[in-house]
């Protein structure tokens, strides 16, 4: 075969395989989506339109890959997570992270017209990926309480920040008025000058959002996911993969310690604002608010 | 800080850098792109307007990452060569391979309509990606090579296959006839049963496409890279990017060993057909041939 | 600093830090030990003397390290258990495995003449190691039950196959007598020739050695490791690293779970044929004996 | 078979091979050894005793690994050079490194003996070991060039802070007369107060120590290393593994690359105070003294 004499290179393909039984995360940003939210005039200080494109895009991804279980999404960001046991490309890094973020640029560039009906892309997205590995039900919860923390820590100050632009402020003065401030401080701050209640402000700006399946008892497939958001089209997914087993009793469990102290689901497969764990006492106020919040969420937040 | 107490969790993203001073090569293959071909009703053997939106997008990749050098692209694969120096997201797999794939995806999704503008996309691709590591000029021409030997070798079985097929013979009739059969046979097949020469098929489809950049005398940037096929716009690339150091001579040094023996550029960044090494004697007759074809090959076979 | 020319080389040292929170073992071999048991002429089918040589030198590793919180031996090869937190050596492999392997080395040809006072090292021996992450303590468990099973199976097969030697038959007579037979047919191979009752053997050969640490009441070192067998001396460890906290609650909790169904320690730090597991049925009616076996295990089978 | 329901363990052993065709550098260190070298009373501020020893270690080493084709040692590190095109255990890093190291550790402890007649160990070395891949021959010669620097800068260092503090000097003092000079002054203080010459102590001080196999036209064995240092018993290796290939031309010629401007080889195979590299200026004078003594070093420095 005339190719074998070159075929040694193949040996230069390393292993990159993830270690079996523990939970993957595979997480995606948007490479350079503070120029890129310039460039496309994003409101500030969120677009909801945006996060309704990134939520359409990660429920695509979900939708696309039986064995991802969850996703949470903030801002740029998504974090897709796959059952412990899967075997989804023998677990190798490059194949899963290059396959999610890959359908995931697909779906972004695809859909952006029905989100941004009137304005056309200034240039395009690129997304960056890794997986990570977290061995117990335990750690995934906090790695995901620790993505929603942030999420909480950056609204908030964003929030005070285009207040205080909006009303006037320069940016830096902006900027010195609230740096090194205290959430109270902050939300005293909206309140008192902007009349600006932080707790009521949209689920979807203050927690984030998640993803997950919900059972469905009729015939197969018996998966399906719906995006309660506005924009979002009634599309059924095309998916070339939906052959993975159903979830164990194993999964369920884990996946309900991982998820311990969420609100209870709604009918809808993607909320906006649930909130991932209880266990942060700056959260605690406003997981509380939450919960009331969390039927409308959808209808209400996007 | 609220969220010090989850930080523990960034502990779990293990470093994935790749070795300093050695070639990376970035190569991306769509997923399932038989059925994708299949549900867009790719015309058989090669479907020209597919290759070019490929080339597009991976041509978009290259102007992106002024740390590409080359790309090298057949069927629905593409290999994308960084300089050997390249500290580019510290070479760190995860980044390297997510942020190259996504920006073709997003390439290959927003320009389908400039290809396919009668077609609608009937579902969304993902492409799956890599990050290999070649030590020396002379193992990434032989990479090299040994993707064009595949090109060649796929592409000379498929115009029988086809040819057969097209003539009214079964997909088992037709693969009875030529499997195991050497390139003289099919040569002669395609020639004496259906009047194709082979050698004259157009070079993009017998040779792949390359991509490389073209030097430009005057004043930065310095750097433009063009794509001759039909169908291109002249879009200027916005990339976000372009601020890596020019080639060094020693980067020109070892491109040009990697690329030995290929036939001398054209006036245009990408080429269709270009040969990329002439080591396999399978091979020679036809480069020597390729070398008239180059002039015009952008014009003809695209 | 005349040396910064060179510095540049350090990148080439690529992480290899193992994930967080996932129990680590690090399991050596010798290196052709069969070779090496033929040139020391080494009692067959078990030469107690070798075994006890294993068994100090993989104390003494124990001893040197705290956060080695078990070990387990069969044969020429030892795994070593490191606490799920453990942050020895940033939990770098190369690091873990190569500081491992050599200390043990080093034990194993200093205490040599304890073990084999008659006869000198013909030739200096090597181990090869590596380390390998579990996740959870069932999977621990069942890493450990593998490697006792595999000592009960090769262990029958050459109780059987050195009786078969021993009493006339040439190997490959003795192969063809035991080859694919089960183990009902070799113990009573063993009774109805040879008189031998196999589960009568001494605990060490059929069920392997384990090391743990035993709780000592009174003041520090709090931690404190004895071995029963044979020509042990009493030498008090010199570890330049015992300054590792001592095991949580959860530690203790965890390794418990691992080693459930152990029969309960002795006094004696180090069990000749301790059984790691009593999942699997074929080891049951073994278990049970071995339980009354413990107590005296270290003076009988050693 | 009753291992089966255990065997899915193994999954959990990842790879770890190390890039095709690269240079792999095993470079090993004790543990330790300031504290060791104190325990042991070593001479300051070199014992030659312990030297020749860690000489006579990685010439065991050397001699057992034929695909292991240089090494230099300086104080307590060593570094072995395998050949790019080695298949050694599959270039798997934790093989590699853990048999390397555990040879080198037994052969340091079964020859202390000979080395410190008069001395017993105190407690048992362990030495820590890493794989690290190089590119290309000028890379590797950097990398020796780095650790020959070093043990140049620490010997000049040392040379001078013991000459102080057996002259009478508080370590703090000798700290501060020395602490950020340059090798000029060093050497002056050195020469005018305790009327040292730098350039004529013992090689093995200076430069470390380079083993390299010595062509022997005769028979095979092909390949015999011979240490010409004092203590050194002429023992014939028995290595278990003597049967890789010889050195090919392409091996030779990268091997000549990566130590040229050593200073030519005599007929010993290991070398005391054989400069790796004359690049470095610093080291220029030194190397040019280095040529006339290398005939005698070994007689005169070990």
């Amino acid at each position: 075969m005339a190719n074998s004499r070159y075929e040694y290179v193949k040996r230069f393909e390393l292993a990159d395989e993830l270690l079996p039984e523990v939970w993957i995360v595979i997480r995606i940003d948007g490479r350079g989506f503070t120029k890129f939210s310039q460039a496309h005039e994003f409101e500030k200080p969120n677009d909801v339109r945006a996060l309704c494109l990134m939520n359409a895009s990660a429920k695509a991804v979900v939708e696309d890959q039986p064995d991802c279980i969850f996703a949470y999404g903030v801002s740029d960001e998504y974090s897709f997570v796959l059952r412990k046991s899967t075997s989804l490309y023998q677990r190798r890094a490059s194949k899963l992270v290059s396959v999610f973020v890959s359908y995931f640029a697909s779906n972004f560039v695809h859909r952006w017209p029905d989100f941004f009906p009137d304005k056309n892309l200034q240039y395009l997205p690129a997304f960056d990926g890794r997986a990570v590995c977290y061995p117990t039900a335990a750690i995934l919860r906090d790695y995901l309480a620790w993505r929603q923390v942030d999420c909480h820590i950056n609204n908030q100050y964003n929030a005070c920040y285009w207040a205080l632009v909006k009303s006037g402020a320069t940016p830096a003065e902006a900027q010195a008025t609230i740096k090194g401030t205290q959430a109270d401080f902050k939300n005293e701050l909206l309140f008192k000058r902007f009349g600006i209640n932080y707790s009521t402000l949209p689920a979807i700006f203050r927690k984030g959002t998640s993803i997950y399946r919900k059972e469905v008892q009729k015939a197969p497939p018996a998966k399906k996911l719906r995006i309660s958001g506005r924009g979002e089209k009634n599309t059924t997914a095309s998916s070339p993969n939906n052959d993975s087993p159903p979830m164990t009793m194993e999964d369920k469990r884990n996946l309900s310690i991982a998820l311990a102290n969420m609100e209870g689901g709604g009918a809808t497969g993607v909320r906006g604002g649930g909130t991932v764990r209880a266990t942060s006492s700056a959260l605690r106020g406003e997981r509380r608010a939450g919960t009331a919040e969390k039927a409308t969420a959808g209808g209400r937040s996007l």
